[in-house]
């Protein structure tokens, strides 16, 4: 299910229509007092293994390059940053060689707001660069399940934002040995205007730049303490549910240009 | 209220603190069978001029680069598309160079879908490049005024996409003589999967390049039929008023680094 | 005449061979005390649109993306500046994206002395990315009517750089409510050497960086006192004149590699 | 041990001056017939972890970014290659982000010989770019680590090249579950020149484009027949232990400049 | 004289206010049957080390880096073309390394057509990127000593423009040993249009690409037939002089921001 | 022999499939208090004409763009340095234009210890742009010969690294009169760390940073008092020869894709 876990012919033998390949991006950057600074990559990477799980044998997971961008968390000790350029080249030289070897289903599933924009660019251009070879999609996987995480979570809005109820239950689940549940802080940031949600559920109506240390002191934004490691798991249930509905619905999606889409 | 019509002592005396700029960008593609080309940019900008005149004396209008990334629609004659890096070294010089005069409040006001993404980018990329010194934000008016447009239209879904009952109605108030609506033809496109939306007032769940000359023979997406000038100075007083709105929010946004935002 | 107010179809039906694009740049900069920042880009469209109408109808003005490389005039307030290598990939982008439409006749007209040695090197690059399928060229205005200005103009040498008797009287003739004479500065600036001239008609025999703060405290080179909405309108008629006749002799140059030129 | 694994203030806590940082690169590209794609970034890891188990506590592994630059193998399925640039800017924003967080000893641990030349660019270019904040060094741990290699390998000249002797026996060691010894295909490469090597732990004299598939029908360089799993754990430790005392070495080298080195 | 002939510290000992360094570019593409590649470097060398020898002590010259940007002759065998980025880079480079040995004035030398409006760019960006650092000027030095070479020359219109009387002469006196009188070919090309000159003493009024092998079976523009040693005798000690005469000048011109000029 | 002294027309005779193009490359930068600035440069070049007389008449050399990548040395007057990126452009550039000429067999022959990594990634990354249509090797001459320069030395190590035993003895052969031996200082720099070495004929087990002026005060690397014209002599005949019979060999590796190699 690995992609760099086979072999050259292994790879060489996979049907070129009907496989879909994961790219799962993320980011390193500080996921508050309690959480690891790996956080991002490895929930979108854990989704897009048990996403593949359930879809085997036609589906694999593309080793995650691990960085994103993230000026916005410099301010907290670890966090690493790409450019917006840097990242773009790095996607489309994965992608790229991808088509090369005739993959034509291809999805970027990216786990970190910060690069939500950016891989909405790098769908649409990489899209048109291999137009009628390769269908590419991208998504970001807690905006794909926004209604669901909505539907589970307990906190009020501004609960869910970054190191904060969703994501800490989602690294209890997967990661327990890496949430330090005890250190956590919660906050709820006050943004001063109903144009600028914290919240990974509820998307902003206006982009600018939201430095986080200048709304928390710990880099969270939201509640933490309502996370548990149930929670944790219907919340991945969820995530992974959508994503494999998506996945189903995207192995069927014409590739060639003319077609409808 | 148009920056290029001021002399460069008249832009020295302007309020740095107070003064808001807005940079309206939109595109030069194709629109249908019925509408101009200039279309996206002429609405983006009639929208700022709009919401100046209300809102002066402490805004202006920059005049708009006209053009957008379109490869969407590059099938259609007369479309005409920057690449993303262009359309970024484009709003960042500009941006860059106001701010070296001391402007501390830029708006980007877009009017192209495919500009959506970049817009997010450049807001952010920009913000973080000017923080502390200017408050940068980006948005894209009908992504704004979303609530409001889904409450005036007609149409069922699907009838506001591109050249549609919104963006023709616009035209027919904004530009009543560039409109041939004898030519306009419906289509409500289908792109048979519930993850891709066509409409304007609802975003995707997920990214993909849409090639717009698959969807629709003419260009059009949705359903200018329903348009009349009358609707057309609803949607346009509605839009105005939400920008206004936001924009009366944003001159109170905190420029220094440290402050909440 | 202007391709932004057409459709698609109107576009998709113009004669490929005979068809020339107009595009006009300039900047936005100041222009001494007395004139619009946006001076440069008006009169290069307005002549453009000008020469259009006499040429009606195998002739389109495309819309200016208004603004130009400008480092020199910083120093004063609303000057913007794009770097060199944004205006060449705008430029860049637009004519390919007009090639990719089977347009074969290009002019880009600058009405900035700043952009001046950029647009040499545009129209020579692009005509060789195009040759043999489009024919790409480039001009300055005024340095295409050097002769005829300088026959009508009534200022000794230095009377026309910025700002100056030359485009305060086109500005009076073509936009008369934006010229505020009342406030115009003469002024003769002394470059200190021979080889450098601050004369629009007439170029400096060696190219080096002149910063217009140095040279004039309010930006005017010239004098402005000479100039009148009469003289305007004859400066107007001899710049659309030759440009008319250039771009008649231009429609009969050969597009396919291996003919002459 | 893990950069990932940490929280932000676990990382705000590291003595600056003592921490050493450790990012491994290799690739995804083919293996022969019998080993996984990932080979060269898991070896490069691994080594990196084995070191860091030694040196605990001033010494982190970051997360590999995965891909490197490997043109020569694209013709065998399934490998990967970003653009030289590319790799060069992820590499930099990464080491450019530690450097901002205060970290002053990098070191570059390389498990590609197709990326050798780069990391020899990037730690002289970085450690310009950082010279007396941080030092930088790079290095491909089977060229630090020849002459131990050379003492222990069974077989003759050309047969530890790729998927080879060599790195098939530190696979078995490391994760012997990817390893299909029974697929394995030996060959000794002919180039026909003495110039061109293409053993591992003996460089080349002359740099020239070699394409793996034109030398070899598995793409395996060298003879994966001689490896064993004790072999590997013999190359394992011996190139652990190199990479240790390189390390221990590299602690003490001064980072201020002014100072010899 | 040379640049690359002194020691470091004689380098170290120059008066950096006085200091004038020539940085001469030229190209290596065909002139011709009769004319050496490097025609154009040759005589840009030549002149600036005739123009050193008169005004020694406080002037060097620098290497050439020999190419420049000559699309337009890449369909005769030998021309090697730069991309004009790349042009750019190079000599932005250089001329930024002096700049930080505290150099001051800087003038680049250029003897190629093709070069010139480049050079126009690079010396007003350098110029502002050095702003009150250094003076850097650029020049085309046929186009400086235009005057007196067209009351030298013996040939009508047309018969100075590439490896012509004017070239063939001055290579006739500098490097007699690389022509070959018997092997050149008189041609006066047709452009068909008064907008385009192919006279190197006489610019075109308007940019376009014009590719030599259209023109000119052998690539010469021209009339070598008039040249002679005497006659190359004559232009060379003019340019010199006109060169002289402008570095001269050049040694009192300001280099601090502010001051006139 | 040199490129640039043939007219385009004997360039065009040249037959493909034999001739082989020398590029010498190398730097202008400080080399001690005795050596010219243009010492590698001048070597590279130098040997390079040697080889091409030896090898005549299938071989010619092409004019050095002079210029490499040398920030180690900026901390010494009148060193030059070109960044990565533009080294890496200049070369693509010129060895771009000669495959559009035809040419097949294209040496860079580099004369600088900074240059040699990038060398390493231009000669690869070039083979990969035009494979199977010419064949682009890479190699710095005292990497070549150092068995042969390490069997004439008279120095212990260290004596060999910059303007050293080895470089002044080179230089007194071949342009004796730029040398000034009695301003020659000999050092032998201490790195403190088995690590680094700074003799040129023994390549260093890991890269760093190493700026020259932080080992020595004067930039001299070794022992230029044991230099003499007799042993440059030596040392020149030994790094001609080993030039020469790789140029021997190099005429005979196969071009097309597909071939062994």
């Amino acid at each position: 299910m690995r992609f760099e876990d086979l072999t050259s012919p292994e790879i060489g033998a996979l049907d070129r229509d009907k496989t879909v390949l994961l790219l799962p991006i993320g980011s390193v950057e500080q996921h508050g007092n309690h959480m690891p600074l790996g956080t991002d990559t490895m929930l979108a990477e854990g989704l897009c293994l048990a996403a593949a799980e359930q879809l085997a044998p036609n589906i694999l997971v593309l080793p995650s390059p691990w960085y994103g961008y993230s000026p916005h968390h410099m301010r907290f000790p670890g966090s690493i940053t790409l450019r917006p350029d840097t990242l773009r080249a790095l996607v489309a030289d994965i992608v790229g060689s991808l088509v090369r070897h005739g993959f034509r289903r291809i999805v970027i599933v990216n786990g970190h707001g910060g690069n939500a924009n950016l891989v909405g660019v790098m769908a649409t251009s990489l899209g048109e660069d291999y137009y009628g070879k390769a269908r590419i999609a991208g998504l970001t996987y807690f905006h794909l399940a926004a209604a669901e995480i909505a539907q589970l979570r307990k906190s009020e809005k501004g609960g869910t934002g970054h190191a904060c109820e969703f994501e800490t239950a989602m690294m209890q689940h997967l990661r327990p040995g890496l949430v330090r549940l005890d250190r956590a802080a919660s906050i709820y940031p006050e943004t001063g205007t109903p144009y600028l949600s914290t919240d990974l559920v509820e998307g902003s109506r206006v982009s600018t730049y939201l430095d986080f240390a200048d709304l928390s002191p710990t880099g969270t934004f939201g509640d933490p303490s309502l996370a548990s490691p149930e929670q944790g798991e219907r919340f991945f249930a969820a995530c992974t549910d959508v994503l494999v509905r998506f996945l189903e619905d995207f192995a069927r999606w014409p590739v060639a240009g003319g077609s409808k889409i």
